[in-house]
């Protein structure tokens, strides 16, 4: 097409085996560009389409046949130069884990080898009664048998593909966690690499669909080379001089965080009892590269390589050849479970990337478990003879393989921490929309509290990242413990990131580069005239569909809340102390974002959605 | 039937659903007994109906559903006051491991409760399409649906089951690694108990049960009350006068053979490189009993009680609530892995039994890939990051529920050390026939090498332990290391067992009681007047019967050998350095016991089977 796009959307039918190829439609792609922004114009479709014809949004069951999961690419995946351009996004119109829209997103190098396969996307419908993988080399998607392929994990699966196809593809896949379908389990591409959230991992289990594997030859044709070739320039110039991408990120990856959260008193500690812990430096990034690190790895096309080879050489929690664990791993499986132990640590994140777990959502399934057992809800009995205190590791380690198989505790872990609680009669998870939240305290930082309460996929940082100006003063620094003016900053940022996720790009370059960048690099790239605020326009477009989607799941105001502990129960000690969210203060702020979004009690109102262009 | 047994054979067909009772046929029952005996007898039935209809010996698929599953009990099981009577036998025609005949023995309660259930045995035909259960209460046994069991742990599916039935039921079942088709999957009852040999499990996961439940309130009759209560006395006497079952077991349980078979210089270490460790200590029952009993659990009617409550309440280790390990499972996860480490041993054994599989063929399939790994034909890709050298405990506990669930290295292990060995290229599986030899190096202990040889299911020590007389001294001290008049000891050690395992009784009896306890207290339980003689003829004529199926699956005396390695590599340390097993006195031995037997080249005469009354 000239404008970053392959042209060409893979569609396939599970259920009869059938495989078609529809057009990019250009007029779309203008107003939702690629990835989610594109994904969720499609899962409207079938929304509106299934109602016609007598399935409401609320009976679609998310293990059902009638969940459609998409993989998206954008204009800039898997073009050359493109700062970054290595991953992809993926949708599924109902995540089994919160019953919301399904999303989440992954790096490696998937997402420029579909582009190279001929396609832009892919959309599964159906489900097949026996597993299948699908293979799309050069143009030419076919349907093969995986019987012999069920079963085996995320490393098994990608190592026999790999070589099947001669090392020239990328694989995509899911584990034995999704082929069992727990609620949180990840589609794994590249071996270590994740579409973690939302349990998009278990929607492909229940379609019986193993695995994708892509390569071909065919390259992404850009529009303006000459205006790329600048923009390109200037937007690799600002992220190498940018103090995160520059090199915190770098040089310790996405764990550098773990400090400068904690030390500004936003780190969840034991399933949020606390939001600060003294050694949380043993688990830092720091900590990794001065011991557990063997090198740094890089996505396609990437020139940050925030990714880590790591390994644990002996010990009772030996890997070798492991990747990360990030930030939000480390916190999960490790601060907010009260496992102190960077080993212990590395050994489950590599288990939930070899059996194809969600890190976030496990390590917080983990530590609701945790609070549970000591609160006397969950017995040893339960526990089949492993106390699930806080900080032991072995709850933790053999929690994450009882999880993948739903044995012993796991079988209650595998439901995400929100059901879980429930069954043991205790309000302790700490989830919004029943999605496990991510490693920033909202009692330390107010707008991402916000952010996580607005977010249409439930508890997630990667929304709308406030942490960005609250804590890391990037594009510039406000104050975490304020609620003024964080409800323009949310919204912002939630457009914002929803066009990044449409482009498709790593979100990483939203440290150092705005809006008006991406119009530079997209106008080159597609050809169309974008100015920054078309960019956000785009992104507001595509997060008001999205949210139109979720209401019809019965979302609307009343879930956009937080859980009650970051209300009633002030942070007990470190730089945050005393501090919870004001209920009044949170209420204020939502009004305000709602305002702005010209949304009422959390849903859009006609007139926004006119001005918007959305049908 | 007043003679011990209830009468009634329960016979289920898994394909067709359909549920039928037998008779037991009483003059069946006095040439075989129950058990063991009367499985083989029905087991030769089916396989001459199989020729009948023109499907060979040979092709019978283990895991097809021409497979043969059967579960019994003898005369004195569950007989109030019979000495140790709480055990059970499953046999198979065919075991996935060996392609021999398939046979296993278990204690606990489940065998006495099944008797109470109002049956002898279970024979189980064909194989269901979806997973089910069976419930055998008082008299009336019904398949259930087992949809919501499948993919359960041993400890989950006990204790679901136990719950839905008031606590008043016995449960057998498998674990994952029975589903899974693990090829040494085991039948667990009553939590810890197992029928581990020969992949019982494995055949039962191929007919898709997962669990028998049985319990009721009929209970055996006896024909000759007062000879009954003479006969138990005495019986009762001499256990508690012995000094392996009135102090060594009780005390120590099994392990208390560490040391003792350790300063023998027979105690097979790092995959049977070596027969002697100086620190063996640190992994013996006295070591067990000082750092990680609970406290003793016995049987059903067990006076020895040598079953261990264990547990290891910290570190990496942890387990709470956990059971054994067993001498043999020491040895194989421990001693022969080289882990010289208790508490890591006892967190394999507890996965073995969670997860059901035997812990010799785990263990020793976990010993043979670290000789494979050590001498570079398995890889640390193989591996996934795990150093599977010799004395990771890491490599023990993770090997073992990788196997359950095959994946990784675990699709390796699943296969047996003799397969598994095979694909790798190097001969080094420790096991006849296919099956993993136990914790007794032959090369220190001559006769347990012909025992092993020569036992119809393989690489076994319990089908005739002539390490009674050889090390322990019971009922006479003979010397371990000589050849000459071992054939005798093997033979009648085969046909005693042979005996016990249809009455069905535990083995350990045979360390106090000989074949004239035996005829009397089974004369006074049946009323079937027997001598010594004539309960080693029984034993002798099942030994023939099982041979002669095995000779149809094409085993014979070329199959009745050992390990390269006992031939060749002479035991370099310890108290029998220098020693082989020789291959010419081996034979010499051979010869001697086929002579014994009426045997030519492993295949018994025809004279002989007349003699035996053997159609």
């Amino acid at each position: 097409m000239g404008n970053g796009f392959m042209g060409s959307i893979l569609r396939v039918d599970l259920s009869s085996g059938s495989l078609d190829v529809l057009d990019v439609d250009e007029e779309v792609a203008r107003k939702y560009l690629g990835g989610k922004g594109y994904s969720v114009y499609l899962l409207w479709q079938y929304l509106k389409e299934y109602e016609k014809e007598g399935l409401s949004a609320r009976d679609v069951d998310p293990l059902g046949e009638e969940n459609v999961l998409i993989f998206g690419t954008g204009p800039a995946t898997g073009v050359a130069g493109f700062p970054e351009a290595g991953r992809y996004h993926v949708m599924a119109l109902r995540s089994p884990l919160t019953g919301s829209i399904a999303s989440a997103n992954s790096g490696g190098k998937w997402g420029p080898y579909l582009k190279f396969a001929g396609f832009d996307m892919i959309v599964i419908e159906g489900a097949s009664s026996e597993p299948v993988y699908l293979e799309i080399i050069d143009g030419v998607a076919e349907l093969r048998k995986a019987s012999d392929l069920w079963g085996r994990s995320v490393f098994d699966t990608t190592a026999i593909l790999e070589r099947r196809y001669e090392e020239k593809v990328s694989v995509a896949c899911i584990g034995p966690a999704g082929e069992n379908l727990v609620n949180y389990a990840a589609i794994m591409n590249d071996y270590h690499r994740a579409a973690g959230r939302t349990g998009v991992g278990a929607v492909m289990g229940s379609k019986m669909l193993k695995a994708i594997v892509v390569g071909g030859s065919f390259r992404p044709e850009i529009a303006k080379p000459d205006e790329f070739k600048e923009a390109t320039k200037s937007a690799l110039d600002k992220i190498k001089q940018n103090p995160v991408t520059g090199e915190g990120l770098p040089k310790y990856g996405t764990a550098v965080l773990v400090n400068v959260i904690n030390e500004s008193g936003a780190l969840p500690y034991k399933n949020w009892q606390g939001a600060y812990h003294e050694k949380a430096n043993d688990i830092s990034g720091e900590t990794m590269a001065e011991k557990y690190l063997d090198r740094n790895h890089a996505c396609w096309g990437c020139s940050i390589a925030c990714g880590r080879a790591t390994s644990v050489k002996k010990g009772p929690w030996q890997v070798l050849n492991s990747e990360g664990p990030e930030y939000e791993s480390i916190w999960s499986l490790g601060n907010d479970t009260g496992v102190i132990d960077l080993e212990a640590i590395i050994k489950a994140n590599h288990l939930c990337d070899e059996l194809g777990l969600d890190t976030i959502s496990m390590g917080s399934a983990i530590a609701c478990a945790m609070e549970l057992y000591e609160r006397g809800k969950l017995t040893l009995e339960d526990t089949q003879g492993i106390e699930y205190n806080f900080g032991n590791p072995v709850a933790l380690v053999d929690g994450v393989w009882k999880t993948a198989y739903r044995i012993g505790v796991g079988k209650y872990l595998a439901l995400g921490s929100k059901r879980m609680a429930e069954i043991f009669g205790l309000d302790v998870s700490m989830s919004v929309k029943g999605l496990e939240m991510p490693a920033y305290d909202p009692r330390g930082i107010k707008g991402i509290g916000l952010n996580y309460a607005t977010a249409n996929r439930g508890g997630c940082h990667v929304t709308g990242y406030t942490v960005s100006p609250e804590i890391i003063g990037l594009p510039e620094k406000i104050d975490p413990l304020t609620y003024e003016g964080k409800a323009q900053w949310v919204k912002v940022f939630q457009d914002f990131t929803s066009t990044v996720n449409s482009t498709v790009n790593c979100l990483f370059t939203t440290f150092a580069l705005g809006a008006d960048d991406y119009a530079s690099l997209l106008s080159a790239v597609t050809g169309w005239d974008m100015g920054a605020e078309d960019i956000l326009t785009i992104g507001e477009r595509i997060y008001n569909l999205e949210r139109l989607i979720i209401n019809k799941f019965g979302f609307n105001g009343k879930d956009d809340t937080l859980p009650r502990r970051l209300f009633e129960d002030p942070v007990p000690e470190g730089p945050t102390k005393g501090q919870v969210v004001s209920k009044e203060d949170f209420e204020k702020m939502k009004e305000e974002y709602y305002r702005l979004r010209g949304w009422v009690n959390g849903v859009p109102t006609e007139e926004k959605l006119k001005e918007l262009g959305i049908v």
